[in-house]
């Protein structure tokens, strides 16, 4: 599995490297966002799960908040639902909304939880409804986009025993709808979804997996990778262009989840086997983190 | 709602009826299997979810275990999945069980759970994978039917929190594999999903909810209802034959709870508004309760 | 028992349609004051332990409070103590309040918990003594009435844990005297005691017993019955000379009860069976509430 | 207060050859029967109530049981209550229970816990009505006594939680009285509910108050006081005729309580001021002392 | 062992004597300064660890903090240790401070664990850099006095759940240095040490043993004590000249604790056996007592 | 600080290996006799260090028990104490116990808690003394061997609340003696206060640091070494001659544990850097684990 043959003096060494992390983080709360390529590639998907099972054995309260767009997308194809759009988002409506819950709740969540559980951990796969833990109202737009919700409250209560019982939830992005959606089940973006839950549950970490590298200087060099940036110079980087299209919605992201008191946001490179383990256990990181300031 | 006019007198004099089995299921656990046209009928599933509450509400530690026949076809039919039979039962492939486990941990689960919600209860909504609830074996049968399990081990201890924090946990029928299909998604019965449960919570009851109305002992005729048997008459009632066609495997699963500790079952008309709470908590049963002896 | 014959179907809404009060009460403290004819009807006397045990039961932290005045005016009676008057008013002297003190703690209270117990409750007797509960200074008057004291201080140290093991403390109006009375017994006001034991607990509902159907509109018409009051109009109905003569005393004790923070204070009509009962658990309320504002 | 002018050192060498019975007793559960002179002579109440305090203070579990013959007495002699002798045993019937009830559970209890409030002392008045701690049957003799009983069942689960929280509880000799006297109260020997709760405390001690120095073995010379005997001499010490008359109920009572397992019962001189503190606290004991063997 | 023949009710009377105190400082902490002449003599020594299990029976969270000059002195004169002097006060090298470590920690600190537990009580010895209790900077001086610390942490988490268990933490003076000096132990005053640990623990009390009779108007007079003193009172003694030389630092001590919250502290005589039990449990006080105002 | 260079993707390899290990062991207890080399050279003692820190971390309750041989001797000599020899042993006089006392628990006992929290652990440095964790028997040889002791009882209840508090309990090997010795220190066999540590707390491993390879067939090849033998095969090793010399008191203390309840002993070499970690959490041990058949 090791690409080179090590020494046991050094494998040693990189526990060791490990333990200021591991002292640093423990019974602390990190939310973790899969999402991307590392949930299609079996490799990588294999890779996430060991990095969470890993960081919930040291004591991390971790939590792993899902969506699930291209199993979506699969599902709507196959029951031969067309959808219709407008300015190019999807409408939501009660038959398709119903397609994203199943596959979501029923397919996505209790996949990884068997994942997790078949590697040793123990998991737990609940969504939105589930106590109540995020209440949405109707996303109010220009147009009506349907059963699409933006999180209005979000209740933990039932979150934390299971963290304190060391078993790690895995949360679907369906909310609660409340007010004129009263039991109604409505879409939600997953990332701010993390971000909230992250921001409730006062965590220390969240980590938005990607599939990009972070924030490049140069989005044509990895090598112009900006490993550190602070809450305040994320303006600067929107102002020179350098946070652009896809990565605006992931900072818009780690913003939510740090004014709210979350101490550091990670944008992660889900492409790379262990980018968690690696971002999180090791003296070089290898994404992007976001301070306070 | 009521059909008559009734006194206020009456009205508290219901109630005070009420309290002494209020008094005996404090802290008692009682497991209902949810199925059949109760499932279906909008009043019918409202007044069960009213019925639910009510029981959790009184202090009784309440668990909901379901199926979802019903719907599970129809999305099968939506999806354009042919289904191969094997003697006249369905042969689960990885297809069929992927379409099984997101309709009834999806779908059927969460919706449960919004409605209990709605109606002012708290509720989880898991399935035999989470926590490893249900491990099952493949079903080994002369014609292999596929992904079907049968129950290996039950695990309770993600339940009993919830049920201490009054929260009522809605559970799917879908286990998690062992052994050859270890970390596979396997279809079980849920009624003895429900039967195990109530076994390893050392419950006071099961409630077995279906499309008759209990042990008839002249199946033309409901005034010949059966309304206590014990444990050991149920063979006499076969030999009988009044125990016959579909009331088998219902018996039969009142008598793996009663033989592993459960105290009473109760198989009982689904069809009826509010059947589980007359049966619970009227002086006159309308369900057909087996005792341990 | 029932006065009609009344459908399961009925029988069941009636319990649904308590669900709503019984979820709203869980947890949340009910203050009773117990006292006039339902203290000395047999009939009555068994509906209000019936409501008591009912109100435990569903998860209401109950408390009863009691006086005795008719039983107390029989054994002074019957041990032939003459009574000085002052202005009309009974001289409470050392001799008096012995009988005071036993017919109320050691007759009244402990038949009182024998009938819970008798009708499967579970009770605890005491007085304001135990525990230091009720420390009271000797009212200070124009005319000195004797062993007559007003509340200094209520400490419910000794009361919460028994409500947290679900049985109900019956309470008697006697307290430990301080000051000039240290360690002697003091005649208390019941009324008041009840309202100050629930702003002390910060009760949700003071409940008090009485001969009459509520506050009435106009004296003469039960049909004038108003059935819901705020704390604020309650002064315009004393103007008004709506609440004259002996509601005036029953009116204030609402008024200390809710100045310190108890939510609601029913004025309800002992007379009634199930008065209780009814007043909490069903749609149409049948007393006087007075709301904070 | 002090007899002698006692020096410093002294006084420190007293405290100091407390402490290994101070150890000794630490959170054991101690037993006093508390009666006869020591009940109606002002100065050796105020003594109990010290002793009873200072054990609640150095850790031991106190509980006081007491009777009131000499109260009752006066009482049914007030109200002009005949009595009507069988034997020359009194028959209670209902009207002499009720004043048996009112004075011992009103008066003598909540004066005693009175007094140990007065003295900066915690405690709460209880009989054996409350919570059921002590359920009797009629008592079955030749001749029918009436309303007297013999204890069934003994239930703690309301003083332990009680006795945590460093409360003394202080407990009348009155029964709930069960089967065809249900709900019924009952006179019960208020030795024997003493015996019977340290039975049921694993106490570890018994301690009974008597008028008498304890056993002697020549009864006209306080000189030939028996410190220490064993269960099993008890017997040899009847056939010589040492134990007789009242002594023998007395020593019947230390049987009951040491052949349930509590650890010593002491027979000591209520006359003696602080004589549980002496013969709990000193080295030299001032009664006779029951072991187990 | 006592001088004087003591009657029994004399014994009682003195045990109900403390009884007040007893009741005043349950579940208080107090923590004492052991030194002196208490730690040499061998009457003394064993008086004090009376003293302090007495304490701790009695419910008294009480904490030793002890130093050793003389010991420490004997042993580095054992060794052959030269010490270099600077101004008079003695230059704590490496070398003197693993004798000063060992003696204290590994000596005086074992040996009076080893005779609380020999006189039936139970205690843990542990010194300032166990669990981190007392973090020190170098002192800052003119002229370096080596590995000499001033105190710049207390934690006491470590100690609360010892003094929940009924354990006497007993304290050696040596801290663990942080900064310039992180990792290597500094030698501190017991004094201040005791002074600090009081303050961190909210104790009630500080006492500190000395070889002096306390504040004496008169230095002269033993009968010219001041039993007496509030806070403000001290600088008015040091101007006066009352308060000088030796007592200056005592006092100083006795500041630092009731600045920061201490409500009493102590200067008692550590050469009268069981000085510590006659200030606290008896009527007449034999030390100087310094108040807050 | 690694030798080679190592890719993240290795690095994370590494963590995910020890996985199955951290799971294993996570809330097991793990008691580390620590000696030899490891406890002389600065770098293997900073090993050992991270390691008990690592294993703390990832929730392992981890105890370290230490003797300290070669300081005592240092220590020994630099007072000029001469030691008398009997057979070969020596004799320990008071003296001489007093010298191992202070070196022991208060210099190698306190620095080893120093450098723990100096690398960002937590520690509580304590001896058999400190709540009686050992109690001893005076050694009975042929030849009077002075204040040796032999461990009689171990009490682990100040233990348990340490490792609960997730704090490394550090021990030195004197024990407070008893019988004849009561109150004595006696000087202990490090090893086996290890063993008998490790059963008293049920633990799953003991491990002893050594200054050789392990078990080795051919004691002149280190390739020999015996990774994995049963408790019965021991015999069959001593009886091959291959168990020999010093081997023979490790293996006896192996056997103590292991015979006691411990689930596996390990015999690794200290003088390897970090040789707890490789043999716990890496594929390949690197000692000899004695398993318990």
């Amino acid at each position: 599995m090791l690409e080179q043959v090590i020494s046991n003096k050094d494998r040693a060494g990189i526990l060791v490297q490990a333990l200021p992390y591991i002292q640093e983080f423990n019974k602390k709360t990190i939310v973790v966002k899969y999402g991307g390529n590392a949930m299609l590639n079996e490799e990588l998907k294999q890779a996430v799960i060991e990095d969470v099972i890993l960081m919930s054995c040291v004591g991390i309260r971790t939590v792993l908040v899902h969506g699930g767009g291209p199993e979506i997308e699969a599902m709507l194809k196959k029951t031969g639902k067309e959808s219709r759009f407008i300015n190019g988002l999807r409408h939501t409506d009660q038959e398709t909304m119903d397609i994203v819950q199943m596959v979501l709740c029923g397919k996505v969540n209790k996949d990884i939880v068997a994942l997790i559980q078949k590697n040793g951990g123990r998991a737990i796969g609940l969504c939105g409804i589930d106590g109540g833990i995020f209440k949405a109202l109707r996303l109010k737009n220009a147009e009506d986009l349907g059963l699409v919700g933006e999180i209005d409250s979000v209740d933990v209560s039932i979150i934390d025993p299971i963290l304190d019982s060391k078993i790690i939830p895995v949360i679907s992005s369906v909310a609660y709808g409340i007010d004129e959606d009263e039991g109604k089940s409505l879409n939600i973006n997953a990332d701010i979804a993390a971000a909230k839950i992250a921001a409730a549950l006062g965590a220390e970490k969240l980590v938005l997996m990607t599939d990009v590298c972070g924030i490049l200087r140069d989005i044509n060099d990895e090598n112009s990778l900006i490993k550190s940036v602070s809450r305040r110079q994320l303006d600067d980087l929107k102002k020179e262009g350098i946070i652009t299209k896809g990565m605006i919605p992931k900072t818009a992201c780690c913003e939510i989840a740090i004014d709210s008191g979350v101490k550091k946001a990670h944008i992660i490179d889900g492409r790379l086997p262990h980018a968690i383990l690696i971002e999180l256990f090791t003296d070089e990181g290898i994404a992007t983190m976001i301070n306070r300031d």
